[in-house]
């Protein structure tokens, strides 16, 4: 694409070179001739460092050595717009790799890529323009929408249904049995895990995490939401649309997480808690069993407090030092009291 | 199986069409015709909602709409044990795929199944009617039991000997190197790592968990122990009968876990701890190296202590806005006896 | 090898018979006539148990029955030290296994050997001496580096290029996409994940652990530096040399982690987040967002705090009930003050 087309594409003044091609992207200090970067500065800075970069979209503010600019209020927004479209995978045609097994009764579009050593087996279905790395598993009956990106090594049983453009990463479990055992009398037994798992549409799930499939419902992942690496969601969760959660998030049995909410990195959380839209969970925070979360609340700690409750917490065992200090002056004054 | 032959399978009460034919379960809201159901009540219910249920399991209390019911002291254990029968599946015969690599020198019992791009190498052994799902590896000279299930992706280092009935899932790794570590003046060496991992009958080791071998002596697992997804067993950890953990626990090396123990979620284990047997341990405790919890016991937080000093704490920390007034308060009142 | 060999080899001083012959390792109670042990004596210990090991690596206070040992001041690490020599594994001759899908233009040394079912992709290149086991993935243009070991069912995408002597246990993924979003009104877009991921040499990664892609610029592992099981790297991390990170660690995007700097399991760290050389963070901790600690510290809790101050405030906790007792008794004094 050339410098006018992304300036057009995300809304900013061109100043320069508009017939400049540019291929990819790159940081500032990487960035080469053909090479699209962003700079944002940070407070106190104004000047943009010297760069090689073709084309460098920046604020209106920055003073930046004459040569190819996008001003643009949002650099890095318009960045990775710019870097979606220059980016965008020409649609290839569709590849089944000689070794890999595929049923004769799974519905493969006409266009879908399958790599070496996967497996796709009876009844399973997959859209249009979906791309299986090598060494996938679809297990029998599985759905797969179109446009979706199955990484190498990724498994979804036969139990799941996933919608378009969803994203696995490499080694992600899809529909294993969820965690679910009864006590008879000196031994675990498995209560029935048969339920599936339901994912909508833009979901991505990162490197080896794990959704388990519910024991007699579904477990469900709504529109939109992205899951870091090694997350697990346990069986029966209700996850609603774009949510996100950072790496390492562990989800019990049965809770259910609302809209735009946001967990930080390895959070944990009891069974059947839930979390209100758009509420936000610090890092490691750790949520009882049964225990609410409202609507856009900002919780910390475990037990999950609201943030600024935790806060003031450490702030007053902080001045626990003190404290004793000071009561152990009072009671010494007292006795100078009780004496006199 | 007809709703007459559950009944006497699970001991329960049969009321209306004995006849009536069930193949499968599914919860109260979603079952049909031909499944089966169950109802527990929570307080303040007493009356089972409608249904499609050909059958449903309740207590003796629950009042129900005229149709096919079993009564039963505990509906929810009834209906597992009744799903295990109803959907036991029925001996396959085995199958080895013929994209499998299976070492000539391998010992697999005739009616063995062995999925899609799986590797059996030299020595190793399977049992009869065991399972093994597509891309599972089993090293060479590895030991598993008949009756297991090995989900695809799981991995079987030639260093591991499963028993009985064992299950897998997706990505489990059984059997790889431990972490030790020796510090060599400026970097770190590895100790040997050239034990085993011994696992018990009737254990079940979540997607993507990983047991390590010892290092030199064997990683133990004993007989119906349950693991959640994304556990972590450090090398030479005993882990005892019948004990459970959940999602995304962690124990380092040479831990001792009883049997019976419990493991909430992200629970972390320092070296050498020893958890004594039945003990309790809430989600994201943190038990230190060396220390020791006593049998049966409950344990929360990090670190770890017994639950009810841990609410205590938790408690007197809630105090201390109130503490930290009472005692300016004190100190306003001691100055004026002083001064008067 | 010889006793009087493995005594040469770790320096020590042989006793008894220096022809015997020792082909592996084991602990003291558990070795035979042909293996290697070592024991290390814990207060209060002076005499070997009995054993009956071919050979005994103890220190040179330690009482032990007449028979062949090697006095040395580390016993523990010379027979650490003794093992890596006796287990050399002789150069063997590679073998690309038959059902390996091994791109024409990747580029292979001629003593590599491939696992069944692996595939190594276009353009990828892979040094001397490393061995690729089953079900392995290497994608486009990747580089492994020489004597490098990938255990089954690693995947390295093509933005990687791995050192030497590497090793990556069962399951690891290295060079995923990072967590990058970006939020549109209503939903989030992916901020671009175009960089690499570059490793030293002598780095060991555990099972299942993932290590994403940087962003724009790379992800970075310094030589020496060990990573247990189901650890989690963020996009644009900078892991120094000689870092130590237990099972489960989770790192944010944009983490500096200096030399030598040894990370407990569990502990997260925050995006941008910067943890000095030589620091030790004791398990579970959580490092914030943009905190620094500094060089050599010791750490923990959350938020992390220095290991001193932490167990200071959790003995003032401690100490509540006492003092809440006091402030009780001191009001009622001072009451009786004022109406004497």
């Amino acid at each position: 694409m050339t410098a006018r087309e992304i300036a057009a594409l995300v809304g900013g003044e061109l100043i320069g070179d508009g017939d400049r091609e540019l291929d990819s992207g790159q940081t500032l200090d990487r960035a080469g001739e053909s090479q699209l970067a962003f700079w944002e500065r940070r407070r106190d800075e104004q000047k943009m460092p010297l760069t090689n970069a073709g084309c460098v979209i920046v604020d209106y503010e920055t003073r930046a050595p004459s040569r190819t600019l996008i001003r643009s209020r949002h650099p890095r927004r318009a960045f990775a717009q710019a870097m979606r479209a220059v980016m965008r995978t020409p649609a290839q045609p569709g590849r089944i790799d000689a070794s890999a097994t595929v049923s004769p009764t799974a519905a493969v579009a006409e266009d879908v890529s399958v790599g070496p050593f996967s497996v796709v087996e009876a009844g399973a279905s997959i859209g249009r323009g979906t791309f299986v790395g090598a060494q996938v598993f679809v297990g029998k009956g599985a759905v797969v929408g179109q446009d979706c990106r199955l990484y190498p090594g990724a498994k979804i049983f036969g139990n799941a249904r996933l919608g378009a453009r969803v994203i696995l990463h490499g080694g992600a479990v899809i529909g294993a049995d969820g965690f679910g055992l009864i006590f008879e009398s000196d031994h675990y037994e498995k209560f029935p895990q048969i339920g599936g798992v339901e994912i909508g549409n833009d979901v991505e799930i990162g490197a080896n995490s794990c959704v388990d499939r519910g024991a007699l419902d579904d477990t469900r992942i709504g529109d939109g939401t992205k899951l870091d690496n090694l997350v697990h969601i346990g069986h029966n969760c209700q996850i609603g649309r774009h949510v996100v959660m950072a790496a390492q998030v562990g989800l019990s049995g049965s809770v259910i997480v609302e809209d735009y909410a946001v967990l930080g990195g390895q959070v944990g959380v009891g069974d059947r808690a839930r979390i209100g839209a758009g509420a936000q969970l610090g890092g490691q925070t750790g949520l009882l069993p049964d225990k609410r979360l409202a609507n856009g609340g900002t919780y910390w700690g475990t037990p999950a407090r609201p943030l600024r409750e935790q806060l003031l917490g450490q702030a007053h065992v902080g001045r626990l030092p003190r404290l004793l200090k000071a009561v152990k002056r009072m009671r010494q004054r007292i006795k100078e009291l009780e004496s006199s």
